[in-house]
């Protein structure tokens, strides 16, 4: 995918996708986030960095969850955030969307987060606003989710420090899946050693390169002696009727339980993006236990997407 | 109700009921509430007490009204907003309402203002989080909506002073009435000499002890000679059909008209937490004349509201 | 209409209408505006006029397009914002309306922007409030909208400077547009030496004298030699069915082509309040074209609705 989200002078333009994202950008984001780390325990969590600066929440498809990190990241850094809930129904595409986001540049707005059920869409955008305008694809069809991908890819350093001996497998209906694309990018750009595309044969993806990447179809291989297992949601909207035939049967063949996690390692971590369909692809008792580093991802979530936002408006970082 | 709203150190940790908060406590909430209501009337009317928090309204039962009341006291005192209104319908109970609000904990949210249309769910989640976390009662079901309670029990102090010597009138639908029930938990714990429950007898609570408050069917017998006239709202949505004949019938019984209010003393003020039906058990006469402190109640609101968010977050109170 | 937007002092207490604003008044709001482009421009784009103040956007017919450049304006200038979408469905008119907005003011909100779809709600409003509250309409009925009449003004100011010496045409459905209106008194009031009418007979308006008003039902005729094309929205929406037989034949007859503006002014510049129906109502090369000035109406949307906040609240300007 052709997109301009890094400018002539090396500078972090838009975030579209994690792919073609350099190693070293990540670890800028990963070392800023960081620090915003330490600010969301202080008693007064804000920083001022994005003071006067507008952020707009333009999301053509519904999610309070990840509308609301965004909305908390842009605060924290004092900006000023508007919501802007648009049923795709009324919404065309191109020109007419070109002008809603034109109209709200002219209101100066800084930093647009969109989120659209059609792939391509915010780096068509991006392709179409001035330099003064940074957008960030907050997920687009099946295509990229790149801040879930880069604040995965940050959990896992924090637990697990050096990529290049990690085994990890993400486990699920990877074909549908914006957020295992953005994984997969940002993983394999950090140099894990090992990545894993676990489920179904009807979840496994057409257009990742399943060569350079192991496929497995059986839960118990798949995980075996992993480091890092990435459960994905079933997500039912985006799946074929009769494609799995029960929930109970997807449970029994790919549900992260207690007794599967046994096949990785001792001490892997369990991650998800959330929201979780417990039962369905996680049991409860793994979801909740020590191993589980899911409410960790959210609370990084928050510290990368302020990485983000900061890295897009700054000029002197 | 078994609830944790008081900590091993005394400290307002939940707001969950006004049942059990002892007069102590009530009386710090109002003198804190006195303070704030000065700020109210300033040029300026911020002060900074809860500056990078977070206050998220988490609304599962439709108000505009107590959200917005909500809204404006925590903006007042520095916080940072959340409003998250969740259709009930998308929502499960248990498990995954935990997983909802503990996906907002680990985006650091300081306090919940938590409306259910299910009686004990906001007492549920203050049981499952944990302790740097506060849970405000906003209204669950027919059980207890407290800050309605103590504004309601505050603004009776502002116009009457002594409780001791005081006869109070709560007429309408006190069954199914949350606030019915947190006003005379409060009011019975600041010593009123006098709570008298006045309306049909099919609206008279079961749950409450009849024997400690007088009972009148008769509206005239029951606001004779009371120093507060405090109305309930006719909940249309909470009545089963054919226990009242007609809104026309309910008001010639029970409405409060100007006739009717002169068997209250001649001083007595006229109470209703809104949104009213006037016509139905208001006369607008009575809403409007100098005897109804009603939007007087929804100033005070925002001063309690605020006085409930300090006491919770701060620790040197 | 009788109205109270200008107190005793001759100070701006209500915005309901541009009917009746002065010129000295008009040139304040204008040269106010002017001092906040600046701000627009500033790295950091908040100014602290109306810290502490709370604006509420009270919208009973749907617009996130207005509701976020009010948005934006009362939060550039450090106010706080609530936001309250009503449907008019669940709302009565008068004395209901009338508690709803005494509520809101019981909570000290300093300003109201109310957007209602019957003509006339805003000023009965501002006819029931207390002197310490100010009513911005923001769109009433057919009737008018203010502060998009004087954005349309200080934009055309902007550009062509006298007024004295000024060909205006207005193109469109003028009879259904409340936009009209308020353009047409603002420029009357600022000495525009000439305002034409421009559009199918059906849609001339009854209630505008149009004595004092050239019209015209032929779109080469309407806009020969003018300094200023101001394009209206169809408003599908108002219009009675098979007035216009296709969008296509209305396009065809007043469409504002390349080819049609050749008959304006060299110069000329074009307008339009937006969202705009590219296609129907305008070319999308005009519109995209260097004589548009589309965008700049909405930045100098934001400034105008600065300037008219400030003057309402702020007692020294």
């Amino acid at each position: 995918m052709i997109n301009n989200q890094i400018s002539n002078e090396g500078k972090l333009q838009h975030l579209i996708t994690t792919e073609g994202i350099s190693k070293e950008l990540i670890t800028k984001i990963f070392n800023l986030a960081e620090s915003f780390l330490k600010v969301g325990k202080r008693d007064v969590k804000k920083v001022p960095l994005l003071r006067g600066k507008t952020v707009c929440n333009l999301f053509f498809e519904n999610s309070t969850r990840t509308r609301t990190t965004f909305e908390i990241a842009a605060k924290r850094l004092s900006a000023d955030v508007l919501n802007l809930d648009i049923p795709t129904s009324s919404q065309s595409k191109g020109e007419a969307l070109i002008d809603t986001i034109n109209n709200l540049i002219a209101m100066s707005t800084d930093i647009f987060v969109i989120r659209h059920p059609e792939a391509g869409i915010p780096n068509y955008i991006a392709n179409n606003v001035d330099e003064s305008v940074h957008i960030i694809n907050a997920g687009d069809g099946n295509n990229a989710h790149p801040t879930q991908g880069l604040l995965d890819a940050f959990t896992i350093r924090k637990y697990k420090k050096d990529f290049s001996q990690l085994k990890v497998a993400i486990v699920g209906d990877i074909k549908h899946s914006r957020v295992a694309r953005s994984e997969i990018h940002a993983l394999s750009t950090l140099g894990t050693s090992e990545i894993r595309l676990v489920g179904p044969e009807i979840f496994m993806p057409d257009d990742i390169s399943q060569d350079k990447f192991q496929t497995y179809n059986d839960m118990k291989a798949g995980i075996s002696d992993v480091d890092v297992v990435m459960m994905l949601r079933i997500q039912k909207e985006r799946m074929q009727k009769d494609i799995i035939p029960s929930e109970k049967k997807y449970y029994e063949a790919f549900g992260l339980t207690t007794e599967i996690l046994k096949h990785a390692k001792k001490d892997a971590i369990v991650m998800h993006p959330g929201p979780m369909n417990r039962g369905v692809e996680i049991q409860s008792e793994v979801a909740d236990s020590s191993q589980s580093v899911i409410l960790a991802q959210v609370t990084f979530g928050i510290a990368i997407r302020m990485a983000v936002m900061t890295l897009l408006v700054d000029k002197n970082i």
